[in-house]
């Protein structure tokens, strides 16, 4: 049995999509961080980061969205999101590499700035160059790495899931997602699936 | 043939590192980062967003040390620095990524913080807070994410050559990295391997 914890408006909403996406059994655990409940002892035995998403499963709990993506990919193959080959995995790695280490980290600059810095002045600074960077990263995706209909191609794969949040990060950070056509097409595409829609309406989207 | 864009003192340490420990044939293409030739054309149709590591492969360029490790694992099995099973794989991708998207952009807002902030006194105040932060990383990763002597356990994956780049880190952060028995027995540890000896030759290290 899996069990998927979880935070409203949190970036979990990609291993939730995956997880509805591929068919898998799971349970869901909400985390609500605004609660402060990711810091109490029964979370830290679960994630010592003390963040969202963390994957419980036979063997141990799995964190990070590249990770758990993977995880539930391969682990339901029958679902066909884990690309074929070496090299079209790797391209799957990076654009989910991006997505957490760049363009979610930008985002993070808006609201969590404190983990970078702790002058008030320097969070509003750091706050007001988040609509440029993300504008910079929806650009990147757009002209490089959005093959379409989804990000690989023809076959919906593990990105797609992380892609799920690109919208809600331009969304929150003040950026129009309609200047980046590619990424508007994917989101519309998104939508009508009936399993992400289904876990849009547990995250309140 | 493969290819591998690298420039000295960056995070290509790891995947240089995985390329010589898998013994694979490759050669290396230095990108002079201090006199820009990563915002060079040549450079941008290599990789668009301006960052090193990227491997040339013969289907393509892969970008994101995440996603290079993989692939030069998965492409070298008889190394065996993939683990076995989907489980101990999300493990090991959860680690990278935490090394990528925490621990690095931690390290990242020393030198790099006009990537999230213009003001100065935000670039200063974001330095401060480096050690720190870089310390709390080393601590979870002391206490939760290093089985020893590899971070897996008994063999020797993916995640210690991107463990690599932690003394690195810290020590250009400013934090002793004898507080931490067990990543400085990875990094003795480490430093005894001939083809981690080679490549921190070439990175001057």
């Amino acid at each position: 049995m899996l069990t998927l914890y979880y935070a409203k408006g949190s970036s979990a909403l990609a291993s939730h999509i995956l997880l509805e996406e591929v068919g898998a059994t799971y349970a869901v655990h909400e985390v609500p961080i605004q609660k402060g409940a990711h810091k109490e002892a029964s979370f830290l035995a679960i994630n010592p980061k003390m963040r969202v998403p963390a994957l419980q499963t036979p063997e141990g709990v799995i964190t990070e969205n590249p990770a758990i993506l993977n995880y539930v990919a391969a682990t339901h193959p029958e679902a066909g999101m884990l690309p074929d080959t070496a090299f079209e995995r790797a391209q799957a790695d990076a654009l989910n590499a991006y997505l957490c280490a760049t363009m979610h980290v930008a985002f993070a600059h808006k609201l969590r700035g404190a983990r970078w810095a702790d002058d008030e002045n320097a969070l509003q600074n750091m706050a007001a160059k988040v609509p440029s960077n993300l504008a910079d990263c929806a650009a990147l995706l757009e002209e490089h790495y959005i093959v379409g209909p989804w990000a690989m191609g023809e076959t919906y794969t593990t990105c797609d899931a992380y892609l799920a949040l690109v919208p809600q990060w331009l969304s929150k950070g003040g950026v129009d997602i309609a200047k980046y056509p590619k990424l508007k097409a994917h989101r519309d595409a998104s939508l009508r699936r009936p399993a992400t829609q289904a876990v849009m309406a547990v995250h309140g989207i």
